[in-house]
């Protein structure tokens, strides 16, 4: 192997310091330190991929963990493959029976894309990042390269994905053209000479499907860089919008504040690490003060809500967004807990009317009363006009008097 | 239902029974009743399918169990479709592996089509054969029609193949393009909308493949009929090539008069329901007449033996070849099992090197000595020129003085 220069041995040992920050687990640690070795000698950047479902754009605080580390990637000059897996969605189930799967046109998976595209600017630069879509060579492939394909991988290999291990177990029924998910994103990294593949401990299987197929095609193998799943704000599930556990990364800051606010103290360390760009000695003081008592949770957690309101809005907004949470909430008395209500009505609706709807007041006179009394909020601003139309919005906040809250959930599944 | 007239009544009775005969099982049996009753009154053929690999062209009695079947069907105008399984012969084994599975050139496809043509002439009428090669449709199907393929059946489904079922509880590998073979003959009976498939009863799974698939793609289902396995001439196995068992559709008159007479006595009846044109009065016949001790074995084995012949070479050839056995066997001491042995050397050799190589005789000078003694004889002809270059072929006979026999298998596999 080449000899580096003290200077370029120093690049590498920082670069590979800096990626190993908060991942789960590197497949194989040796060859990712050996990639950015030949990638720093011969001055060329490596290609990180990362898989994108065409049929989700909605980009949340879950997604920005895999996305901060990208950005890692960008910052040392490597070149970021989005891969949208648009060839799945336009073919959608061929059982015909699950209705998530359902066919996307050319035009929704192009207008899926570009929201990715919007949202991910956010945290990448978007000059230094390749997009592709795998319909491009999927959908190219005929009967025998597929068989080629197929002939590359076992059975028994594909049944231990935890999922499909687990309905056979149940005796659920798996559709053979499912067992091709997973080849096909193999494929994507045969088909782009990944160097890297990032992705969700949830993904595990799949990514490693990259490694797998490049070396049946005699291709070098990527290294899998697998980051941990982020918690929703519930603090138990995975964070995901159908869980309704999840900051956006559109939302405003008033809602990104107030949702960080409701976040359970023991994941608040996890959020600073894996989702804000504060430095690694900054976090660890703050979890030093938390430690010694010099420094109150609420404090901490505020930081952190200004922190993100920070990164997605700006300095400005993140000042004003923890203001308007400390005089509508905190000096108020905010209750530990607000409850929470499916809004199934439309989405417009008279002040009056929703407030019935949602029981905080018996009828309309009585919300109108309570309208001229002041004591109707909404996302802590006074309503003012009982003939106000609002518009309903998930996490929006609906207080009456000084102690009945109530949080609007929407139905977005 | 349209009413039928008492003699297409007559006509739909007559070909059921027909049909029934000498098969293994039906599914359904209404559904061919139904079929040939829609035949009758619409004066429209069934089609009646077959499918061939491509990769092992020589036809011998086991396979005539399922062409005579077809040959019935022909009989009441019928359209036989044989289907050259083509696709997967040029596509060979993508895990490279098996050396059985080495892909066929363009031209040795159709040069075994050829040959499988030129044997089954022999049986069925060739006018009215169509003849298809599954690459045609196969070879043209993209990832998107491979994926609503395969999103047509489960995993478990195709795991129930008792091949993949054994594999897999011994743990060793099916690779996921195996499970394509089931599917493609499937995808074949939509493509060419059969309304019957033929298969030996080995044949269960693949067969119903195509009914399984007609359905999923909204097609009329296809009665499938499984012919019973013939076993060869050890009595144990299968007739197959590989096991030296067989007699083949192309062998000389004595060579199948001689190989029928070592048939074990417990099967002859079951050669002459499935594998001769004798009508079932004529078998019954033999059979009482067997059972009553009126006829001897032998003499029912001879009759076999002299059928099979007539029914490939013509009376002349059936009688003579009755003869030359008759002169050369019967009449000397022809031992109750002749010794066999591999014959690994060249096609074509010296009959006294022939003579020393088999152990016959000790030396070449030995052998000389005995053919001047007219002592040596292949296949029951006396050889009287010492220089004699001698075409080994499967199944030659080689005698020295009355008692020492040997017979010649060739490697062919």
């Amino acid at each position: 192997m080449q000899k580096l220069t003290d200077q370029q041995e120093q690049e590498v040992q920082e670069q590979l310091a800096l990626y190993r920050q908060g991942v789960q687990e590197i497949i194989p640690l040796k060859e990712l330190e050996s990639k950015i070795r030949t990638s720093v000698i011969e001055n060329r950047p490596l290609k990180i991929k990362l898989g994108l479902d065409p049929s989700a754009p909605d980009v949340h605080l879950g997604h920005t963990v895999v996305l901060n580390k990208l950005r890692q990637f960008q910052e040392h000059g490597h070149i970021i493959q989005l891969i949208i897996g648009d060839f799945t969605g336009k073919i959608g189930d061929p059982t015909g029976k699950s209705v998530a799967r359902k066919q996307l046109t050319e035009d929704e998976v192009k207008h899926n894309a570009q929201t990715y595209f919007e949202q991910f600017s956010k945290v990448l630069d978007m000059d230094r990042v390749e997009l592709h879509y795998n319909s491009k060579w999927l959908g190219e492939m005929k009967m025998e390269d597929v068989i080629g394909l197929a002939g590359k991988i076992t059975v028994a290999r594909l049944m231990e994905r935890d999922d499909f291990e687990a309905r056979i177990k149940e005796g659920k029924p798996i559709s053979l053209h499912e067992f091709f998910y997973p080849l096909m994103q193999g494929f994507d990294s045969v088909q782009l000479e990944c160097d890297i593949e990032l992705g969700g401990t949830d993904q595990h299987f799949n990514v490693l499907m990259g490694r797998h197929f490049q070396e049946k095609y005699n291709k070098e193998k990527q290294v899998v860089i697998l980051m941990p799943l982020l918690e929703g704000l519930d603090g138990v599930d995975k964070m995901s919008k159908s869980k309704h556990n999840y900051i956006g990364i559109d939302e405003r800051p008033e809602e990104m504040f107030g949702k960080t606010m409701s976040l359970p103290d023991h994941l608040m360390m996890k959020y600073f690490e894996l989702i804000t760009d504060l430095p690694l000695e900054k976090i660890s003081e703050i979890n030093a003060s938390l430690a010694a008592g010099q420094m109150h949770p609420r404090d901490a957690k505020m930081l952190l809500g200004r922190t993100i309101v920070r990164m997605y809005h700006g300095f400005g907004a993140s000042e004003r967004a923890q203001e308007q949470f400390i005089s509508v909430f905190q000096k108020g008395s905010m209750p530990d807990e607000i409850p929470e209500l499916q809004w199934n009505g439309s989405e417009e609706v008279n002040i009056l009317e929703l407030l019935v709807n949602v029981n905080l007041l018996p009828s309309k006179s009585e919300a109108r009363k309570m309208i001229k009394n002041n004591g109707v909020k909404i996302d802590g601003t006074k309503v003012e006009d009982p003939n106000l139309i609002v518009r309903v919005q998930e996490g929006m906040t609906v207080q009456v008097g000084k102690r009945k809250f109530i949080k609007l959930l929407v139905d977005g599944e």
